[in-house]
């Protein structure tokens, strides 16, 4: 075990997409932990696009990261050390363990989950973790998909999309998903099952989504806003359901950005546009875990990660999830699982 | 009864606020109805925002007004002459009568709705009707409010928006009001009951919300769409519900108009932004209208309405509701009431 704990801070908040000098790395010495709290060995990092959002000083539904504060972010440890009756060493955890080599579980209170013995570390922080869970409580408590619908997903070869569009699938649903690259189109449509998929950067999106959805667009799962947003909208049907997932295509933006010039289909097609905040749905996971099991035990649902190595490379590595360079879940390997 | 029928016709699709030269005025003979069918004569054509909406050429909940069509329009007005079961001479009938001086009930299947003696017709165009139903509708249905609760009304003096605060005030919240003239505000706060209401002409709006809403909005019933609506969304609390009614600051532009750059809100807030439209509640009208009744005998929602004389005026009317000059449902009165 080192006696050093290597950190990457925020040194300054990012303006458009994320440099290297939003950044600094410190290195201080391993946390002590007191009565209650157990020392983790960070493993994996979940990057996520929201991560992008906890950087600027604008209020959401947690709190900026601070200037010098260790940049926050979701991830799994191996438990090394426990003054606590919650943790063993060799318990591994998930939890908010931060852009650093360890953490500690049970600090002020913030608990981390242990995972259960025998579950792939990269599932846990895929398909099961938080992007899964997303997807499978996002598209079914508010996008509500019904057999013989059609359903529209962005963002569809990320870990989210992917996962909401199979989900949909299993629903009985015709799913078209839109990617970035003819790889991700390929990939969705034939390893994932999707019935068609739009590469946005070389189709012509209107075109290619009256093509693709005949009978209009039930349920848009969105996770990238801006002109997909508005050019689904022109294609929604009458009590069509648009679940707000993210808007990737916003998070670096630098000036406002104007909303969908057309909402008012939601008018004309009494329509609704509805967000949601996975946190909400923490007490459900249980469900969702063993639902998403049973089909990714069925092969129903498939799912990748792609693993970025280095605690020093996770600013660099959040960059590709807005160029659109990750396949799949984007982790950040720290140190090894244990074998 | 007169022998021929004044009309207005549509001559050119209007570019941004209606010009006269939009329309054309036509005398043709008196209709001659066949079985089935009835002879109105229109008393009151109901001058609402939507008409604006029908007559540009894209699609809708109804097809535009085709070049050279009367003007769609509801209103009320006489059966002087009928071939149906359906309708006696004297009946007070209820339909799409357009902007003309004679309307045939029955037409292509188009049937009116007998109206009950004794109502009203300027009631029955207002709080009995489509603007009074929209607010039952949309407020109830669609915003759900809780008791407790604080409810944003914008267009707050507008036949809807008024309504609509006071079936508000009813369910036992705060409900704050935005209109456009300290006299609208007035009315709004000291004879309708809103708590508070917000000149959005002179005063500003984030400050006002803030001090009018310290616990937030919890709904908000928007006729105005624009700057208002994103306004208000900077302002929602979690779960909030934005009722899309209208946005009648938007229905005369004559480019693209940007929709709210802050629509993530409803992510952050896990809220919901949700359109209807208020004929597919006809069937329920019924029950809105017997509720309405209640609560107009107790004087708990008050209304009034605003009179244009002479249908050659109605052209000229529907702009009041654009500029704001109109106080409470906007009617052009065709033709006397029976005495």
């Amino acid at each position: 075990m080192s006696s050093t704990n290597r950190q990457i801070l925020l040194a300054s908040r990012p303006v458009g997409m994320i440099r290297d000098e939003c950044f600094r790395s410190e290195t201080t010495p391993l946390p002590e932990i007191r009565d209650g709290e157990a020392l983790v060995r960070n493993i994996y990092l979940s990057i996520d696009p929201t991560i992008r959002g906890w950087l600027d000083d604008s209020e959401s539904y947690l709190p900026p990261v601070q200037i010098g504060e260790v940049v926050r972010c979701g991830g799994v440890g191996e438990v090394v050390e426990s003054k606590s009756p919650n943790y063993q060493p060799g318990d591994i955890v998930f939890g908010m363990i931060g852009w650093q080599e360890y953490s500690v579980a049970g600090r002020d209170g913030q608990e981390m989950n242990v995972l259960p013995k025998g579950l792939p570390l990269t599932a846990a922080l895929s398909v099961f973790g938080v992007t899964g869970m997303t997807a499978y409580f996002g598209m079914l408590e508010i996008g509500k998909p019904v057999e013989g619908e059609t359903v529209v997903v962005s963002g569809a070869a990320g870990a989210t999309g992917s996962v909401a569009g199979q989900i949909a699938k299993i629903q009985g649903c015709r799913v078209v998903g839109i990617a970035g690259s003819d790889e991700k189109c390929a990939w969705v449509r034939d390893e994932l099952g999707f019935d068609d998929c739009i590469n946005y950067k070389t189709e012509k999106i209107p075109e290619r989504l009256r093509e693709s959805c005949p009978q209009g667009v039930d349920v848009f799962f969105d996770n990238v806003g801006g002109q997909i947003l508005e050019n689904v909208l022109d294609r929604i049907n009458q009590r069509a359901r648009v679940v707000l997932c993210g808007a990737i295509s916003q998070y670096n933006a630098t000036e406002k950005v104007p909303g969908p010039s057309n909402y008012m289909q939601l008018v004309i097609q009494r329509a609704r546009m509805e967000g949601f905040i996975i946190m909400d749905y923490i007490p459900r996971f249980g469900e969702g875990i063993m639902k998403m099991g049973g089909w990714v035990g069925e092969g129903k649902v498939k799912f990748l990660v792609d693993i970025v190595d280095g605690l020093e490379n996770a600013p660099s590595a959040i960059n590709r999830l807005f160029t659109g360079a990750n396949n799949g879940k984007l982790l950040v390997k720290v140190s090894d699982e244990p074998s």
